[in-house]
């Protein structure tokens, strides 16, 4: 066994350096840009729509317009003039600025769109342009247009950093048709089950082979390990155990793959995991115990060996080949992150974007309560628009939940369109504050309180330490579950839903990085098999199962008003209160390697849930070495 | 005599590059950023002020204050308790936004200030803190302190741009107090004059030797050619003669240069250009014709030689030690561009602060009708707060105009502070049009609209073609006459005054280019002797008196409404219409080698100043190459 080596994160691959970022902003700033700003951002019936644009200093123009539809057709135009069926909107300047990175002034529009009756889809594509002479048309969110100066002039979308990054690194040309964008009126918001949830997820290769049977021993941790669904059905009582309310199931479409992510079919269970049957049992089962059941639904892309991809490719004349962009036909085309064994399908394309959508409403119907959606940056705005229209009308209390691994602007962009985004940017800040030592204690605070206020209420941001595309919690601090504990205290002590990520309930770590300096490494090590019997932590394991139980009794509490009332930085001490419903709580935190002692609030305090040991005397909290506790403010 | 080399503009050096602009962007972004932003931008009696702060994602803070006295004292506090003698306003908290470039959140703050009567100079200083614990006090238009995490988190003042760049490249770390703001309560605006101005830009040592003298021939331009007061005062006829109502005299004080920019004395006359009773003079006769006189005046620094530098460095306890920032004591100091002949003055200190205002009121005493101000961005906006009320109660209706070589914003900071800053930015545009053909006649006419739409009524942004320190326009095309007449045709139908360098109008250029790829090259060709009698170009010269006659009786007419009437980018053509006054007047530009025909608007249409010639026909002007003409609508 190598050295004990942690590399740092590298969450947020395709923003990772200064030079990306620059690419990233330089792109979004110098072109026209949308970025999906609204008001209101969920628009109800009766309201009217206020759209934000961003004129760059490389966009030539002076009008600008939208054309929209309200029948769910794809709305067109030029020059202000709308095509048969489409509407047209025209804009106002609010105000310029100017931008001294890319060197020039940028106007700030705003078009007004009339309101809409309830479940309105409106779609619309926003055109600038200049009034006099006969220049170019402008679009946003569009990549790869490049003006005469050599720069760009389009930006990305939140979907094409993959192209971005190329096309800006690599000074690669990529035409995009104009992107439409959309949105619904009248979204009923987030079921009340989601603000409540606690989620367990589940990796299925990786979490228990069934009754009677045991984990095969593949030699690297890319086999397979014989994991199935009969092993979470008959675990379903240990699951609970830990509060869980909702069991995300890594994905179980047929694949070659142990992870799944790259479906050969999306109606049925690959058979290394069981039958349709088996799935049944497995959701019957969860739902007696009063918990829901998500699956992890990839809409991006699947596998190269799907039917429609490979009619695609061996018959140029087949219409399957619309599904997919390809730049070099047969061989070459857009795929996730280069990876040509994982084809990137056309979603604004209709055939394509109704497949997606007919195989997840297909899936509600079978009892499924709703998706965590594989890279959600992917697909447009207007496909997820259209996609939740859809899953809404199989199930009004579903619940879509996005991997946007991204900017916080791009992560609001989904309000009204999705029911809440996995929190990678407080995944972020947790791992820097709790396992990297690498803010302090104010600035974890200051982030946090910037973060949640950021976004509107109603939007759910599910919390999580670890997951599997990434060192696991405990490999970082070195296995030391004292600051587990102790990071585990805080994330669920926060407003949105925890996510637990199988395994780190009882102690399990890797046995080497997921990433070396010079980029191999070892990507699965996150996802070792689950460690069951004596192989578990017990007194992990038992913290896990109070603070869940915990948390299930005070999920309002969490929600309440949030108040700072410690920080030492030099002592690496945190403390908040928070209060809803007549109670107030207060949370410790000595994220310091010396034992500690926090000042507590005035008025009578009980110590509910320590991470360790917490005496609590004359007004102030003893904390052992990264110790913390939970307490209560009595009446 | 080398080959002839015209090379880039290197206008804005401090952020001609990628890598300075992403280092002044972030310094801002990250840290506290006031930026001068205000409402109202020149506050009256009896308007309250809402001042606005960005908290970049490296403050960690949640309170904002801002100190300030009325009194015209330093304003001091901390923690949101005022020093006696300061009163305290408290900020609230605006919204937030996601920075991708630093990735974390700024907030926008407001703070409110009481409405004041009138004169009154409102100094303030604001700050930012967390509630809880004990940590750091942060600054706006702070550079150089940098926080655990390695990251920058004040940032330049518009004044610090050398230091910051040499604290963000190089890595160094510079301490200064908090910065203090300032305003004045019911600045008078804009002098009417300044408003119908043409500016004449002598450099004195280059322009007339005086009469009966020769120009000296030096070995190099660094050299002494001779030019005196006495030379401008037997041209005044000359100068009027181009319509000019303002001539700019170069530097006059004292100083081991040719060019003066480095003073030994601020009370009296160089004795190589005249003496004072030459200097009465020449006041005394151009105000005789209705010109006015404004000095080119340096606060920011002067000679190493000065009395009072050579008195802080060879005696530790001089008071005037404090006058200068001393790094190291006596031989290491900041200075102007890190030039040690140039020390910068602390004009922060009062002595100091009081010395440059003390000079600059005895001139306008003696007469003179304002400044220009070398280096504005150099001391701080407390400063020309401070000063511009000193100088505004000598004389009502002088003028300040600013030398600010920096971006849009740090130009409309001066807004109330000053009467107008030298229009750089439109420089740069008209160069990149007319001379460099770097962009089309779309971008040049969507760029003059958005830069004439930031800044507010009021402000003067006077415009030029070239001045001392850079290449001459004529040079940069080559000689080509036609191209300098077709740029002036444009300078002079903008609504800004219009600045004429000395020669320019002659058919004066350059021998050689001012700066090579290596760096090294002849800066001070833009600077060579007046061509007078037969060495001057009398047709262009006669076409500069006519615009300039023209420019004398149209001046509302160019502040009126703007049209642009036509654009063609593949042929290069663009025109605009200005109305006021019941007058229109239409102006049409060939910015191309080929003879080109330019559409008018409907109407009757008189060509009444062509650059070259202009034939009117059937609705189209038709213009040979570069050509282009002035017409009016007949009634």
């Amino acid at each position: 066994m190598e050295q004990y080596h942690v590399s740092a994160d590298f969450i947020f691959g395709t923003m990772a350096t200064d030079s990306r970022r620059l690419g990233y902003v330089r792109a979004e700033l110098a072109g026209m840009s949308h970025r999906y700003r609204m008001e209101p951002l969920a628009p109800q019936p009766g309201e009217p729509v206020r759209l934000f644009v961003t004129l760059g200093p490389s966009i030539v123009a002076d009008q600008v317009c939208v054309y929209y539809t309200t029948d769910g057709s794809e709305p067109h135009g030029e020059r202000g003039q709308p095509a048969p069926g489409s509407h047209v909107a025209h804009g106002q300047r609010l105000s310029s600025h100017w931008d001294t990175l890319l060197w020039g002034y940028a106007e700030e529009w705003a078009i007004d769109l009339p309101p809409q009756p309830a479940d309105t889809v409106v779609r619309y594509r926003i055109e600038a342009w200049l009034r006099e002479g006969n220049g170019s048309l402008w679009y946003s969110e569009v990549i790869g247009a490049t003006a005469g100066d050599g720069s760009v002039v389009g930006q990305p979308g939140p979907g094409d950093h993959y192209l971005h990054e190329m096309g800006y690194e690599f000074n690669l040309t990529f035409f995009r048709r104009p992107r439409t964008c959309a949105y619904r009126v009248g979204d009923e918001g987030v079921p009340g089950w989601l603000d409540d949830a606690l989620i367990y997820h589940v990796f299925i290769d990786r979490f228990h082979p069934g009754p009677g049977r045991q984990f095969a021993n593949p030699p690297t941790p890319m086999g397979i390990y014989g994991g199935t669904l009969a092993g979470v059905t008959s675990n379903l009582d240990y699951i609970a155990s830990l509060g869980t309310t909702t069991i995300w199931l890594s994905p179980l479409f047929p694949s070659p793959s142990h992870h799944g992510y790259d479906a050969t079919d999306y109606y049925s269970v690959e058979p290394r995991l069981g039958t349709m049957a088996d799935l049944q049992t497995l959701i019957a089962a969860a739902h007696d115990r009063g918990m829901r059941v998500i699956f992890d639904y990839t809409a991006n892309h699947f596998s190269n060996r799907h039917p429609i991809f490979q009619r695609a490719i061996s018959d140029p004349h087949s219409p399957e080949r619309d599904w997919f962009i390809f730049t070099r036909y047969p061989d070459l085309y857009v795929s996730f992150f280069g990876v040509a064994e994982l084809p990137q399908l056309d979603l604004d394309y209709p055939p394509a974007r109704q497949f997606m959508i007919d195989a997840a409403r297909y899936w509600l119907e079978q009892g499924v309560d709703g998706y965590r959606l594989d890279y959600t940056i992917g697909p447009s705005h207007d496909f997820w628009t259209l996609f939740r229209a859809a899953m809404r009308a199989v199930r009004p209390d579903c619940v879509l939940i996005g991997e946007a691994v991204d900017t916080a602007e791009v992560l609001r962009s989904y309000v009204g369109r999705l029911d809440g985004c996995l929190d990678f940017l407080l995944l972020q800040a947790i791992r820097r504050f709790f396992a990297f030592d690498e803010i302090r204690a104010s600035q974890f605070a200051v982030f946090l309180n910037r973060h949640l206020n950021y976004f509107p209420p109603g939007f759910s941001l599910p919390t999580f330490l670890d997951n599997h595309d990434m060192n696991r919690f405990l490999w970082v601090v070195r296995g030391d579950t004292r600051r587990l504990r102790l990071a585990a205290l805080c994330q669920y002590t926060l407003p949105h839903p925890p996510v637990l990520y199988y395994g780190t309930e009882v102690g399990l770590s890797q046995r080497l990085d997921v990433r070396h300096a010079d980029g191999s490494g070892h990507p699965e090590e996150s996802r070792l098999p689950m460690r069951w019997g004596d192989e578990q932590d017990q007194e992990l394991l038992d913290f896990y199962r109070q603070l869940g139980a915990l948390r299930r009794a005070t999920t309002a509490v969490w929600r309440g008003k949030r108040t700072i009332t410690h920080i030492d930085d030099q002592r690496g001490h945190l403390a908040y209160t928070c209060t809803a419903q007549d109670q107030t709580w207060l949370v410790v935190l000595n994220n310091a390697s010396q034992a500690g002692v926090i000042p507590v609030p005035p008025g009578r305090w009980t110590v509910v849930l320590p991470s360790q040991t917490a005496e609590l005397v004359a007004g102030k909290v003893a904390l052992p070495p990264y110790g913390g506790a939970i307490l209560r403010r009595e009446a």
